[in-house]
């Protein structure tokens, strides 16, 4: 798994930073997570292949999470994209970009999937061979989710002495990798366990922005690699991240320590801070593995 | 007069480079034309105060000329803007600008008035006392028009020696300027042009984009001091120019040369080409005052 910041301030424009976008990769499979203003030249900045990626996840309907995604469309579409393209996110977004594309009289050549979303538990929205996606939602002035990204659990490693000492034929292999009981030579029933590892641990990554102070979060999030959750203000504007329902750096550091996650990433810095040193600093009081976003910048997971 | 681009190239997005977005500056009064994806960064950039521009003109729904406007709106209320905000543009912008707020559950703190254009004539859609604008309806593939900017005749001169010969007090020489017949000192009538000279010529600009080859519009735009006329192909790009309802270079040239304009500025230019000399090159065959648009650049007229 590899996150890519292609932005991380909240909404007010500057001309060196980015509203949120995301691109995170889990073996080759590109993810788009929200897709602020400029989210296509961030793409094209950071060299990603716009055709890799098939599926969009936005958070919510405030405009520096997705008024990129219409122009995103509209590229897709001039780049004679054939792939589908699915977009998760909540109600109203269809119906947004629908009449944007009639207003301007250019349907896409390829289809355009919506999965709109309404649910305010957590559930499963994606799913393919090697990854799940589940909403985290969140607690925001309007109907935000999160998202948790999880690899399904790998193959199963061979213990080679166990299986030739238990006499398994070389064609039944793949199905003890897979986690099957076989029979060995002689007719037996070999239980899998006996004869093989659990492979490496799966990885997770969730993404939580934006959101108040909310531990409803940490059941769902408990133990994921890499936890990029939002953190608007500094402690001295704790008022204003009540008041906007937004977190303080604290905050997230305070969600990462309770949900024991391996990695905490800040984000969503307000504007009004030039200087993002304090950041780092006071999530450090209450949380040791911290590191800053930066549009542009890579988290291998 | 004071034009500045904030982006001139068309649709596919580039890292360098912006889709449409202009600011004309009438005696510091600014408006703003056409408003593409990062137009808000790019106002950034230009050091150009957001809180100036009151009037917004959008030519038509196509994103590239609009999809930097819900995210200027926005901007706009986190920065406590309370003046109105004029928006004149095609029919359906106030829907899909309405749709926005409405799904962010953000409403502006200022007053938000649309102008929404159906009509297929040029006519007045905007006028104060220095400035009118006209539409220019283009040629295109939806609805769209091109905007006129035209100053209103400014005072009069007094001609000093003929104005103290023919005895009219002090006092009317403010009526004197405006073009009024005034009484001298002995009850007789002046006719106002035996005693003043008129003013220096108003200026004007007009932006057409985008438009196929449209020999119409040459009588609303003749002999403006300054005309922007997209070219989005060179002569070789001839029949995409034809199929996509947008100009080449030497169409804009002849257009230019036919309306005798004073100067032409090219731009809208199709992201294929790397290099931007044979631009300049192809038109010169036709018209020789032009300039290519960048980003960025600015022109006085």
């Amino acid at each position: 798994m590899k996150l890519t910041i292609l932005g991380c301030y909240s909404a007010t424009p500057r001309v060196n930073t980015n509203p949120t976008a995301q691109v995170l990769d889990i073996k080759s499979h590109l993810f788009l997570i929200d897709c602020g203003e400029g989210t296509q030249v961030q793409l094209r900045k950071n060299k990603i292949k716009f055709s890799r990626i098939k599926h969009i996840f936005i958070s919510h309907l405030h405009g520096d999470h997705y008024f990129g995604l219409a122009g995103l469309i509209s590229t897709f579409k001039l780049l004679t994209r054939e792939a589908d393209l699915h977009i998760y996110g909540p109600k109203g977004l269809k119906e947004v970009i629908t009449l944007q594309m009639k207003l301007s009289d250019s349907w896409t050549n390829y289809k355009l999937i919506f999965h709109e979303l309404t649910l305010k538990e957590s559930h499963l929205i994606f799913e393919d061979d090697k990854v799940e996606v589940h909403t985290i939602p969140l607690d925001h002035r309007i109907y935000t989710n999160g998202f948790l990204f999880k690899e399904k659990d790998g193959e199963r490693k061979l213990n080679i002495g166990a299986v030739e000492e238990a006499k398994i034929d070389v064609a039944y292999y793949r199905k003890l990798k897979q986690g099957f009981d076989v029979e060995n030579n002689e007719g037996k029933l070999i239980n899998n366990e006996l004869v093989t590892k659990s492979g490496p641990k799966p990885k997770s990554y969730a993404f939580c922005s934006d959101t108040g102070y909310n531990e409803s979060i940490i059941p769902i999030i408990k133990e994921v690699n890499l936890l990029y959750h939002e953190s608007t203000f500094l402690e001295k504007h704790l008022n204003l991240a009540k008041s906007t329902k937004h977190s303080t750096v604290k905050q997230a550091a305070s969600i990462a320590k309770q949900a024991n996650v391996g990695k905490l990433i800040l984000g969503h810095y307000s504007t009004r801070y030039d200087d993002l040193k304090s950041f780092k600093t006071e999530a450090k009081e209450i949380f040791e593995s911290v590191e800053l976003a930066k549009d542009g910048k890579t988290f291998e997971i």
